[in-house]
């Protein structure tokens, strides 16, 4: 029997909108208030939080996931100790909401400020790892939203422990308990009724798979904001030097190849194919990288005895989260910005030059979030940028565009003062 | 027999995606260029474009259209003069694309700089007016946005002579001609197959009545930026000055009585209920406009011989956009607060009151887009604001909210600048 979830999330939704409005207006020692009891009870918790997590384990070998796979929804002291630490951290930074973003007068004598504020309800559809729900919770919280969490099926028991303990430190820092709440279920009908819930919900944001993201947009009337991984570029100019592109490359590709800000693809300029791309392929070589080449960069590195495969089309714009690299050769700045407009994902891609002029050619040219110069894509990333935190990093070209950190959860709205202005 | 226009609109799409890329970098002085050619385009064809109009005003009338529903879609030498006007007058406003909106080092030495660029392509989808057919296309334009414009089937030929204006300002300043293109169809069929290119276009944006809007919610996987009308509250407030009230809801309900920022209903504090409520009502009146009331206020009135309805529940959510207000006695600032939350649709609310305490909690509890202190919602325009232009005003809570100008058409790229770091 297929249960009917649309009146609990519904209600649900009804109660996170009424919290909402209370926590926009909430003091900022009152959220850090809960911060802190959150990161306590965490710590005071291992025992119960293990035991949870280790009936969600045993599912999942039960269910034949792979050891990777269960790795990534385990929890341990270790992990338990660095999530306290990462919610004390929030804690620490500054507090976005009733920040005076603009202000100006009009010769009508209108006072305007536009302040930023909480976008008011936000719903959080995830999947695995058991920290996205501390730290969706957290983050929604520092900025003053409510927040509806819907986790994956495969960590349920976890969520629902670590839920218990967020609703307890809100209760105890006189914080709405329903400014955080974990969706009872994993049915996909409560995720449909919640999809629709436009007059209570005022953004989604899905965390996960490219599956999953496109099911929630595709569903959603609510407005969302995108998740999807990338498909990154290193483009290796005339004017490269040949130590920082052996080492931008290398650590864009290889440090961690399974991240959306990891290089897929390798363009290098037709005047330093012969003399780089050897070097280039033995250090990635070296680092167990399957390099799949256009024709012009094959025959390079066949001459320099370099092991390598033909690329086949899709791997022009394929993303491999792998130890994998689609390899070409251009014949210029101009070619390589075009390949990247065309064949990228605008995520975060990079040019290795020495030349100013070609790195802020590359920069306007190349239509992407993060536009790196000499510097690896790892680095599109919410931490690096020094925001703290980050609940992700869109993919969106409305509202946020690359790193997502606390501001990005709030909007503004316009106060108006005068003195009895009326419109002619 | 159907006309397939999938291809047709996914060619169009294509074709603005590519020339939004040679926009985005765009001289200012070449986009301004533009715009004067159009303008005195418009101001050259006369002839023509009344001629186009006047087959859409035959049509309108013959399909039974009403005198007022004819004349918003009627063009004359004045309005053509100032649609003129107002293409010069966007390029006056300054570019916004370019503007660096943040920067800032990391303890690494990379180099973060937050600049404005344009959104990509965006799609207006809209009904009857003609100059929103050149509205959108120049404030597009002039923020850097390729458009896909589909109007209303009742101003089609209008709209085909108009567009073919804007092609040939586009080509005389050297500006791609795909940059402004309108869907040659209004067949429901090219509207859908449109709301669903998220590979090409990155925005839509419905203007028209909320059927259109809901409508295009419902079916876009392309994020929306929705203009809802609203449904705006005056709370007078126990400190009210009298003739401040006065004058500022009069003007709130009837300055415009059918667009989104007019007043559709009045709290009054049940303090001043007896004293001020009947010289509101008699001002009210004397527009002409029907109040409709709770319980207590109707007591009031007839005490004091003045005519007005009980109001049915539906009232009290209701959107008129006519000579009638809804009217209800409150008995605290806090209630005023939260029934303009609950009843309200967050557009634009304004607190008459000469308590700036008072005033302080009503901005900050009501979670509208504008509050106003002692000013007509009318103000909440783009215009008013000094944005010198505007795309609507957005009801949504992401990218933008209130009155969306030249900025709001624009999102950030960070670019980043090394001298050869990696992620460690």
């Amino acid at each position: 029997m297929a249960a009917d979830f649309t009146e609990l999330v519904t209600d649900m939704a009804r109660r996170a909108r009424a919290a909402s409005l209370v926590l926009a207006n909430c003091a900022t020692a009152a959220k850090n208030d809960a911060l802190h009891r959150l990161a306590d009870a965490i710590d005071a918790a291992h025992g119960p939080l293990l035991e949870a997590n280790r009936l969600d384990l045993d599912a999942a070998a039960a269910n034949g996931l792979g050891a990777a796979q269960v790795d990534r929804l385990a929890l341990n002291p270790a992990r338990l100790t660095k999530l306290a630490v990462s919610v004390r951290e929030v804690a620490l930074l500054p507090d976005p909401v009733g920040d005076t973003l603009e202000e100006w007068s009009r010769p009508n004598g209108l006072k305007i400020r536009k302040v930023r504020v909480p976008i008011g309800v936000i719903g959080i559809i995830y999947e695995a790892r058991p920290n996205v729900t501390i730290d969706c919770a957290i983050l929604c919280l520092k900025s003053g939203n409510a927040c509806i969490l819907r986790g994956g099926r495969e960590i349920f028991n976890t969520n629902t422990a670590l839920a218990a303990l967020i609703t307890a430190a809100l209760a105890g820092a006189g914080l709405p308990a329903d400014s955080v709440q974990l969706i009872p279920t994993t049915d996909r009908a409560a995720l449909n009724t919640l999809l629709k819930l436009d007059a209570y919900i005022h953004c989604i944001i899905p965390r996960g798979g490219e599956n999953l993201i496109r099911f929630v947009a595709e569903n959603s009337t609510i407005p969302v904001i995108k998740h999807y991984t990338g498909v990154c570029f290193v483009y290796v100019d005339r004017a490269a030097d040949p130590e920082i592109a052996v080492n931008v490359l290398v650590n864009a590709k290889v440090q961690r190849p399974g991240v959306c800000n990891a290089a897929e693809q390798l363009l290098v300029h037709i005047d330093v194919a012969e003399t780089l791309l050897p070097s280039l392929a033995r250090a990635l070589e070296a680092k167990g990288v399957q390099l799949r080449c256009d024709a012009r960069s094959a025959v390079i590195l066949e001459r320099s005895g370099i092991p390598r495969m033909i690329a086949q089309p899709s791997d022009f714009t394929a993303e491999f989260l792998d130890l994998i690299l689609a390899v070409r050769v251009v014949d210029s700045l101009e070619e390589a910005i075009a390949v990247v407009n065309r064949d990228g994902s605008g995520h975060s891609d990079a040019i290795i030059t020495a030349d100013p002029v070609a790195a802020r050619r590359f920069q306007a040219g190349v239509d992407s979030a993060v536009v790196f110069w000499n510097a690896s894509t790892r680095f599109n990333d919410g931490f690096e940028f020094g925001f703290g935190a980050e609940i992700g990093i869109s993919t969106d070209r409305l509202h946020a565009r690359g790193p997502m950190g606390l501001p990005e959860l709030c909007i503004h709205k316009f106060l108006v003062d005068g003195d009895g202005q009326v419109r002619g």
